[in-house]
């Protein structure tokens, strides 16, 4: 079948790929706002054509939507606007804003709202690799307000990806991710902000940057362009866990300024107990 | 040479393997206060025999102390007493208070202060891993303190492990490494916690966790008994970092609070400097 790709970026560049090599596509149609994108995607072979997205989508049976989430919140209900029968699926990183664009659209159930929980910090069709998806979950959300048909397209193209479905509402979804994805990313780029401001008096401190300090700022070398429109639809939870998170900071300064031994080691082994949870 | 490794978890036990197999030691002499690293350090093979540490000192030409920081500080004293002509070497995580335990033995020149910045979240000898340390900084403090010759068979020491050395003061060391390093972990520990005090209401979050969650909270996995005395040793530069960072936190908290996506992008964009500093 030809699927269409909107937005040729990290995530559906690397799903183009890994479609067409998978042979869940015959065709991959692409469209991006970005001409740089649009062109490394056709140099690197991630797509067959590049069109706009009313051609992408009379063209398409299935069409993907992988634009960061502000541009899907847009974009959504001109693309249902144009639908026959085909199949809509986006990708982004929170689910509420995105469900009620079209809440009362006609088309609304040919719609599946899903959430590929794989990602690397680096971004554009040069960032998309082969090995993307595999193993990692995939979140179906809402999905009794889709067809059928259409949800079962969208589990066999996640199962050619090798990905493990999940299924909650799109409010639980948001609060999840704030805990698992929005609030590492905030942790990382202020950790990142805190070593960089120390930076501009002491050079040398980079000489010491070692493996824990890598993993753990790693994720701030992800875009802006990406990210603010994540964080600010899903501002709520954010806030929320945020707002725990610093508290659990200030327990850790709590112990340090009593110098409380005791204390400091029962939150470490509180901590520890995420051994069970990630290997 | 005989190398007598006092402390056989992670970083000793790892040690004692490279120097064996790259020809530095011709022979491992053990002590570790835990039967259970003793008897899994000789299983593994990456001692030739256990002691205590009163004879490991007669028998080696080198003593690395690879314990905790807070044994290291209780152990130096009692090792530089016995000590002839032999070249003493701790691996502790801070600088500042394991070089003032020794300030004013007559031995003080036969010790060299070095912190080799590798590491991984898991602890005892089954963790010594092969390719420790190589590529790494290796900081050596105050060295004018140390006798020429000392130095130099430290500096040999860590060229076999494939370190790079870099030179400061310990108090210096122990500013940066709060940063590089000590901050890491604790954020790491508290949004380990964060998730699992959610974790007591809903057991689906775990399902999600993806990548960029593990390589964050992968620190979360460190042992309480290496972490509580580096933490406490080191914790008047800690407390100064940690509050800079919940104060880099509160930005992010105040961007979401306000609405404010043009502040949002500059931090993001600030924190995404570090790629020119972590590849």
């Amino acid at each position: 079948m030809t699927v269409g790709v909107i937005g040729l970026g990290l995530i559906g560049g690397s799903m183009a790929m890994v479609l067409k090599q998978q042979g869940f596509a015959q065709k991959i149609i692409g469209a991006d706002a970005r001409e740089t994108h649009q062109n490394e995607a056709l140099e690197l072979g991630l797509v067959d054509e590049i069109t706009d997205v009313f051609n992408l989508v009379q063209q398409s049976a299935v069409i993907v939507l992988a634009t960061p989430v502000d541009a899907i919140e847009q974009l959504l209900p001109q693309v249902m606007n144009t639908v026959n029968n085909q199949v809509v699926i986006d990708v982004g990183s929170i689910k509420q804003k995105v469900v009620a664009a079209i809440e009362n659209h006609p088309r609304r159930c040919r719609f599946v709202a899903t959430h590929p929980m794989w990602g690397t910090e680096y971004s554009g069709p040069r960032a998309a690799v082969r090995d993307a998806f595999a193993g990692k979950a995939v979140v179906f959300c809402d999905v009794a307000q889709s067809d059928a048909d259409a949800l079962q397209t969208a589990q066999q193209l996640y199962q050619c990806l090798g990905m493990k479905a999940v299924y909650m509402n799109s409010a639980d979804h948001d609060v999840h991710v704030a805990y698992v994805s929005h609030v590492s990313h905030i942790t990382s780029f202020a950790l990142a902000n805190t070593v960089l401001e120390k930076e501009r008096e002491e050079g040398a401190i980079f000489d010491l940057a070692s493996g824990g300090f890598e993993s753990t700022v790693r994720l701030a070398k992800s875009n802006a362009a990406t990210w603010v429109p994540i964080l600010m639809q899903n501002r709520e939870n954010v806030l929320d866990v945020l707002n725990e998170h610093i508290s659990q900071l200030r327990k850790f300064k709590a112990c340090l300024e009593k110098e409380d031994d005791d204390y400091l080691k029962e939150l470490i082994e509180g901590a520890n107990r995420i051994s069970s949870i990630i290997q």
